[in-house]
């Protein structure tokens, strides 16, 4: 259901203008108006959700179709050395906007000055491997 | 097709051993053995894809439903302040594996010391969004 508090339900529902570039009956993509590079895009469902936890099944999965589809024409059109696909759940995740979102953000030779999506990699260790798998079992 | 020659291929098929999280007939979700944070893991699809783009719809769609799943369980299980879901294609995007897989990236309080996951927001000029809506004409 959408939330009409919540900005991403209104643009995702055609309220609040944007620059769309894709639309079907559960999603809009859109440009964000600060890209992180050129062509940085938006997957909003219309439905709210406040994140990949709250979002239907069904919608999870449509989502990454629409990834594909947009992220492929994005690529082929730019001509961009890559592309992120960064969906963040959680203030401490840098999720800013609590409606469940993807962002598309295509990647150019040299933007790694600007853009960040790295870490210091650890070790996994054996309590750890042991403690996490036993939440699968 | 699973490729011979590519390790996720041997690993998401079982034949290299690995902390595995999550199975199914077209998945295999795994602990990454350098990780981002604690509970960082990676899904593999059994099949054999480079990257998004070339990865079948059906396969890309559920994969978001198993990042979902695994994600849900994760975050719950471990206590973490939130959750990157991450994707990468191509070299610059920092893919350094060219077979399609999802990082889950659990976050917790103070990790953006190490994990960064950020960028210096631009403003979307009206010439790159008449650019770039014109591709999907």
């Amino acid at each position: 259901m959408k939330d009409d508090n919540c900005i991403f339900c209104r643009i995702a529902n055609g309220e609040i203008p944007s620059a769309t570039l894709y639309e079907d009956d559960d999603f809009r993509v859109i440009l964000d108006l600060n890209p992180a590079s050129k062509g940085h895009a938006l997957i909003l469902p219309k439905e709210h959700a406040a994140n990949l936890y709250e979002l239907p099944a069904d919608l999870a999965e449509k989502a990454m179709g629409v990834a594909k589809k947009v992220g492929t024409v994005l690529s082929a059109g730019l001509g961009c050395d890559g592309l992120n696909v960064l969906q963040n759940n959680g203030e401490q995740a840098g999720q800013t906007v609590f409606h469940f979102h993807m962002h598309l953000i295509p990647r150019y030779k040299g933007d790694e000055k600007t853009l960040h999506m790295t870490w210091d990699p650890g070790t996994l260790t054996p309590e750890d491997r042991d403690e996490i798998t036993s939440l699968f079992k």
